[in-house]
């Protein structure tokens, strides 16, 4: 990730505690200013303002913030811990999704710097097969009924089930998960201990009891529209699809599943009878080609794992370069010759993986070092 | 259609409605001998026995009935008619769908030798913008206000409504469309004087009041499982699109719906809720991407406008030879060259229409002499 692999644990920490806090996510030019000279440099340049314009616009008004160590200790006193790029635990290849969205410039997809945690789930292992169920948070007893339904039958088939602690669709998919003693997640558009929604404390602890409770916003930062949007990314790409339960034409439920759609992920939508508001929005986006109409939780294990795991899942350290590519990225690097660059096409015509699939694997593929660009389409990188 | 033009009408329609009863329909081998040497003389033939072996097949049962001049003013003392290829009304060009598939080798697509009508409608007025809407008999409330409401707006807007006068949806779509003074069509799986479906005479007559009710069965034909198969490719070809209101996963509203796709018709499906027996086929339908997903009568308005109605229509006379053209079909006779042939996938390129459509209507514009194939692909026919 950088070259400062032998700055001690706690400056990382440290830095990556300050770095998450001084911009409001998504923060690019902050992330490729990391990207570029690590974490603990980035950090002492952000203090003396010796930046760049964009990353002096994203830090301006918070750099003369400070995070000490003991600030991280009142974290841990109230369970909550910082998770950062160079943990073992960091879910680096989901995340990845988010990074080649942002190569290929789309706006506001930048990964996060570090992410707040609470509760006893290790992030890479939550992530390994991980579904996102997302809808109204004034849903009918219909959703409330499927989501629940369905986040027990897959939370007892070992998937995560991810949501982000909302009324409605989100409460009961979290419960659905939780009464089948499953793990759950839930991501925040604010600070762990912001005490948001109201009434749903006991609901976060019961989710920090079997998986976590995730942010990426630093103690003390309340609630915003724009952070549920932000926060929608972080729901996206951490599972291998997202469901939408039900949802209003227009709804932040559709926002998560139009960025997983943009992140290459699965995105499944229920019907419910035409009569019904809250499944407009999930017939909108069956109509509209842009999700797969599902109606039972069989059907969404069906399309996570024809789809989805193979991605979700985490890359172990390859002892051979390739040993760690699983299922379609393993199909789209043996398609490709050490010389001969070949198109997308030809690739996912040999390689039986979706040509969409092939777009997004093969520069994830070139980041990882085993693919490459040349003048004829894309080949086996050299070093591979 | 054959060199007997100047036969008698009589002896024309004599001869038609003893071929339609001659033989079970569809009767592939009986339909190409009458396009070969006409229907007088394929008359005579297979009363004679002077036939192949396959035509004798399909005609030995039944091969000694007797039609007269009475039986047919029997017919029209009860108010019944025979329309007959031969006849303006014919609707040939929603008919020419069948001819298509049945040319490409579909099994049991041959158009119909002739139709029993009841009614004061003109079937190529009728069927001119036409949408069948089909559906469970055992249909739930939901599906019932659905057929019923959307058939009266479509009705209103001109569109008939065609569908099998069943229990259920299919009475529920008459009777919208009733209620809307509009025009609806009952095609039956048994003759019109078989009085089925039970109970069903009241609605049958209001049909024929304001549409038509039509039957391939000469009278007396009692109704029977396969011939409501037989009849469903009629309801598919003589409208635009076909509606699924509400289906169980095996039923006859889907074989009436796959019979549409593969005569390259538009094909809708209504969602409902999950837990709702009928409405599970219309999902599967959706979810394997043979159906769209609908939610509003406009919306069944806005598919056909977009794909159907320009095939639907009637093709009047043509002044120049491609005045009749309508739509798509004359986008596609525009892309076409004089000598250099095209692949379809060029024609779609340059048309606009979609390559399925250009598929189906490279063959039916061939059949109309507008279009010939070439070593290169299509081209305008020498003769347009």
């Amino acid at each position: 990730m950088n070259e400062e692999t032998d700055a001690g644990d706690l400056e990382l920490r440290l830095a990556r505690a300050y770095l998450l806090g001084v911009a409001e996510p998504p923060a690019a030019a902050l992330a490729e200013l990391i990207a570029a000279c690590g974490p603990v440099t980035a950090a002492n340049r952000v203090r003396e303002g010796d930046v760049s314009g964009a990353v002096a616009e994203e830090t301006a008004a918070r750099r003369d913030r400070v995070v000490t160590a003991g600030d991280l200790a009142a974290a841990a006193e109230n369970g909550a811990r910082l998770i950062i790029p160079e943990d073992d635990e960091w879910p680096a290849w989901p995340l990845l999704s988010l990074s080649v969205a942002a190569g290929r410039g789309v706006a506001g997809m930048t990964a996060p710097l570090a992410l707040w945690a609470s509760g006893g789930g290790r992030l890479n292992h939550v992530v390994e097969r991980a579904v996102t169920m997302v809808g109204a948070r004034a849903a009918t007893g219909y959703g409330d009924h499927i989501a629940a339904d369905w986040a027990y039958s897959l939370a007892a088939e070992g998937v995560t089930v991810f949501s982000g602690a909302a009324y409605g669709i989100d409460a009961a998919a979290h419960r659905g998960a939780l009464a089948a003693e499953g793990a759950t997640v839930a991501v925040l558009g604010c600070a762990l201990d912001a005490g948001y929604p109201a009434g749903h404390d006991a609901l976060l602890n019961r989710i920090a009891d079997r998986g976590l409770v995730l942010s990426e916003y630093p103690p003390g930062t309340p609630p915003a529209r724009h952070r549920f949007l932000v926060r929608n990314r972080l729901l996206s790409a951490l599972s291998a699809a997202t469901a939408v339960v039900e949802a209003d034409v227009r709804s932040g439920a559709r926002n998560t599943a139009n960025t997983a759609a943009m992140l290459g992920k699965v995105v499944l939508a229920v019907p419910g009878p035409i009569t019904s508001r809250t499944s407009a929005g999930c017939h909108e986006m069956i109509r509209a080609q842009r999700a797969t109409l599902v109606t039972s939780a069989d059907e969404v294990l069906e399309a996570v794992g024809a789809l989805g795991v193979d991605l979700a899942r985490e890359k172990p350290r390859p002892e051979r370069p390739t040993d760690g590519l699983t299922g379609q990225a393993m199909k789209v690097h043996e398609a490709l010759q050490a010389r001969k660059g070949k198109s997308v096409e030809q690739v996912a015509v040999e390689s039986g993986v979706p040509a969409s699939k092939v777009r997004a694997l093969l520069p994830a593929l070139e980041m990882e070092g085993f693919s490459e660009r040349c003048e004829s389409g894309w080949r086996r990188a050299r070093s591979a």
